[in-house]
């Protein structure tokens, strides 16, 4: 029955560095590449400013939340004058670490590691991809959109000449794990896993994000499903 | 003050259709892919039973967890005796809508499209993928792992005329929302949205499920800078 002193949530955790960093809670960090690829839209039509009511109704989010949300790092708005397109852009940038300058490298030279070499997905995103990796000798010395195809007695080597940041597994499901393993002891710092199998290498200090086609597709396929019986 | 009379949760949305059918709230739904995969796997590996417990380890979820989510399907499980891995696989499966038989159709047959064709990851899930279509005339009439590669002009007629439930978007951003108009038109039932941008055509009645690669990277750039500050 006490009375609430104040009603500020402590954040989850707190950085230890750069007291400058402003301190956002996991749930707008989850919200913020969404923001970040419509703000990005906005940059491409040329629109500089907009208010929390049009990024609202073009993001079907409540303009509350946008305003709590983007408080959480500082504002950037003024009443009545709308968000600054530009440098929001820029401040969710530097947040998500897009100027952080990540490298990174590509396991598997097949149709989903070209699709990904062939994509703006980490130019867009400040992120230096500097080669591919594979095992077929008949693709090994050739090139796809520009990078390099390696042979994997090169990884070793190359990941830590170069200091790679991120590796991203197009491998097959089963050779995953010791191929993450492997990229945790060259001293990788984050994979980005296209594979079925959950990739999990924390032990080693290593951040995984982890895709999972499959299970966009069955929530697509249960859509569907329940849509269809609700309806019936 | 009131004193609570039960305990038991009203689920979000009751189907209309089917009183056969366990009535399951969205958090579970949005946690069964992920069983899914992981039963697919102990299948694989010829394991027939398991317990929560173990299962539990598996996933790194909590076995009172598991055994919550087990319960608001019908539960399957027997006190020290685990749960049958086949049985809980196919009642997901149904659940999830694996068991409809629905078909698919790929739009855009470039790297990403061909990924997806090559990838088990239809057939898996019992979903008939049937072609993929493609503007460049230099692919169309050609074969992508057994499935053919047929031009636009060709799609209306296609998509009527074979009932196709799934249209996944692999085309160019800026194409994508006038083509998801147009199979909405042409009565699809679900998206598969590959694109950054984010496909919305509820409004005819289609459910779409947009991937957001783009999102998946920041995730993982964030994580990588975090940990590297936190840590620093």
């Amino acid at each position: 029955m006490a009375e609430k002193k104040n009603n500020t949530k402590l954040p989850l955790r707190r950085r230890k560095k750069d007291s400058e960093s402003p301190v956002v809670s996991g749930a707008v960090i989850k919200r913020l590449p969404r923001y970040y690829r419509y703000l990005r839209q906005l940059l491409a039509e040329d629109i500089r400013r907009i208010s929390s009511g049009e990024l609202s109704r073009m993001m079907n989010v409540t303009a509350s939340q946008i305003r709590q949300d983007f408080n959480c790092f500082g504002g950037f708005g003024q009443q009545g004058y709308g968000y600054n397109v530009k440098y929001l852009y820029t401040k969710i940038g530097e947040l998500l670490g897009v100027t952080s300058n990540l490298s990174a490298i590509i396991l598997g030279a097949g149709n989903l590691g070209s699709a990904l070499a062939s994509s703006p997905i980490f130019e867009r995103r400040g992120i230096r991809l500097m080669a591919l990796f594979d095992s077929n000798p008949k693709l090994v010395g050739t090139m796809k959109y520009g990078f390099p195809v390696l042979g994997l007695a090169e990884l070793e080597a190359y990941v830590k000449e170069n200091n790679i940041d991120i590796g991203i597994i197009t491998i097959p499901r089963d050779a995953a794990p010791e191929m993450a393993e492997k990229l945790a002891n060259y001293g990788i710092r984050g994979l980005w896993n296209f594979t079925s199998r959950e990739l999990d290498v924390t032990t080693y200090g290593v951040v995984t994000e982890n895709v999972h086609l499959g299970d966009s597709l069955m929530t697509l396929c249960y859509k569907i499903s329940d849509k269809n019986e609700t309806e019936g």
